[in-house]
């Protein structure tokens, strides 16, 4: 018998998902409801960690992520997608494996340590930033996941969960399975429009699942290519070339690509083709998940309804870890 | 209009309580529960804390405990006596706090870097045990309560719990009252029986509440008094003798403690007289408590019963303080 994995996945409510959200995770997600048992978490709590002044930004997002789900064929029947803070068995396990973890190690964990420099926190980190991966931990485990999808620069936070979970195996016996990191076999990282490593929700330099086709437009046009390809005429770079990248992932036509980036290179392929060529393409792409979103556009209590309900299923299946945790710590009353 | 205060108190369930307790807290709580609204806090998840391989320890304390408070009269009637983890809102504004405190102000906690140095702790110190002070700033909080009674040693967590309420409000607006502690006027703190400056649950130098009155004499006659006070002529010290710090505290006549202390120190008063004079007044105090333990010991399970009862309550009263919380942060959906 090959019991079907247990998948959690999800996002912080801080922004917009966007092309490259879709494929990173969000494509992955589409297939994975259909062969696993998938949990979506909106990590509201999560998000007022580095939020503390802009609950209402993270409110304000729960809907828009939502509706980005729905856009993309996310089934609200088949994931069980839920939100955080309605869990406080969530925080009560978090509580616990506070215990069984160092502040030292969080210190010492590489996705903090990044985080904290990129963020400035410097000697003012919170200890709600600190302790996020032991919140992860909880997520994960509180609905017995085994199966993780996270980005490469993730794992250390996937290393973490599974050293809580050897290390309460270790004090109160097997009860937790260990977490497998699924992470893609390919890059799936889009660059931001202007060339940064990283499309981010909150860098300005996205093109979102929401965004209309003439922002798209404009986006694409305004893409950042190769700054040495001056002249039409003139031999350019598709190492680096932003357009090149989307290309990469978006074209449906391999040989015709192959061919463009051939010219491209002699020189003799002007940039503004490209970037034509790839706007229609995200525009064709982005086409049917823009009419989804118009579809649900009027449902959206319908979709916030539909969420609090499931979000009330996975809270029972989380009941269900707590009781088991408690009678692993004899707090069974 | 002048209303009642909110009291917090409370105990880690992880002994049976001794006459140093009482002195300290338990004698005022009898007293508290008549004129505020008494809360009075298991505290197991925090006895985890630090006995995170000693779940069962924690487990079985808390009838004990329970017994202790009802011998020495609390009313269960009165005082609301609630079991930490069968709340886990405590959990959900604990971590929700975390993000209003740092690392390094945890670190500089007077009280933790004492119990840290104590433990030996070092630097494997837990993030659980770090964090406790934000804990309890949650425990005192979502009773939303307004005083509570510590020993001097304790007023740090106060300061913290403080400091928290005023984040909160600066952020997020008035929700919680600042916290007032109580501090005895006088020395309430009974020395160990070996002369250790503090009594300990687990340091085995304690007078329990339900110690026998055989048991009593025993460990009273072998108390720490003057070490140079070797013969009964010789003159000896009053001062550090454990005896007469007890019969300070217990010894209903004083003017006849005021003549032995002057004999005892001019000389011809011997050790086995003050200490059998200790003895029938601890006895004598003892003895209802006894009688009171005695009357419940067979009916555990109705002392248990009206806790997980009034642990109802309690919660009731806690997840109306959560969705105050909630609203301030844009939580509730």
């Amino acid at each position: 018998m090959h019991e079907k994995k247990i998948v959690l996945t999800g996002d912080r409510p801080t922004g917009k998902l966007h092309i490259g959200h879709y494929v990173g995770s969000l494509k992955q997600r589409v297939d994975l409801q259909r062969t696993t048992d998938q949990y979506i978490l909106i990590a509201d709590m999560q998000a007022l960690t580095d939020n503390i002044h802009n609950p209402e930004k993270v409110k304000a997002h729960v809907i828009e992520v939502l509706m980005d789900y729905y856009s993309v064929g996310i089934d609200f029947e088949v994931s069980n997608i839920f939100i955080q803070s309605l869990i406080p068995e969530i925080a009560e396990l978090a509580v616990i494996y506070l215990n069984l973890v160092t502040v030292n190690r969080l210190k010492r964990n590489p996705t903090i340590k990044t985080e904290i420099a990129q963020k400035g926190f410097g000697e003012a980190v919170t200890a709600g930033f600190l302790m996020y991966p032991v919140h992860q931990a909880a997520d994960i485990t509180i609905v017995r996941a085994n199966l993780v999808p996270v980005g490469s620069d993730q794992i250390p936070m996937i290393e973490q969960t599974n050293e809580i979970i050897e290390k309460f195996t270790a004090i109160y016996g097997p009860l937790f399975e260990r977490v497998e990191p699924l992470v893609p076999s390919r890059g799936n990282r889009l660059p931001g429009i202007d060339g940064q490593a990283k499309m981010g929700k909150s860098l300005s330099n996205a093109i979102y699942l929401s965004d209309s086709a003439d922002s798209v437009h404009k986006k694409v046009m305004n893409m950042y290519t190769d700054p040495n390809h001056l002249h039409v005429a003139d031999p350019g770079t598709v190492e680096g070339n932003t357009v090149f990248a989307y290309l990469d992932l978006f074209d449906p036509n391999a040989n015709e690509l192959a061919n463009l980036k051939e010219q491209y290179q002699k020189g003799g392929l002007g940039d503004v083709t490209i970037k034509k060529r790839l706007s229609e393409i995200l525009n064709s792409f982005l086409e049917p998940i823009r009419l989804k979103r118009a579809e649900i556009e009027h449902e959206k209590s319908w979709l916030m309804e539909h969420v609090l309900q499931s979000t009330k299923n996975v809270r029972i299946r989380a009941q269900e870890t707590m009781e088991l945790v408690k009678k692993c710590l004899h707090l069974l009353y």
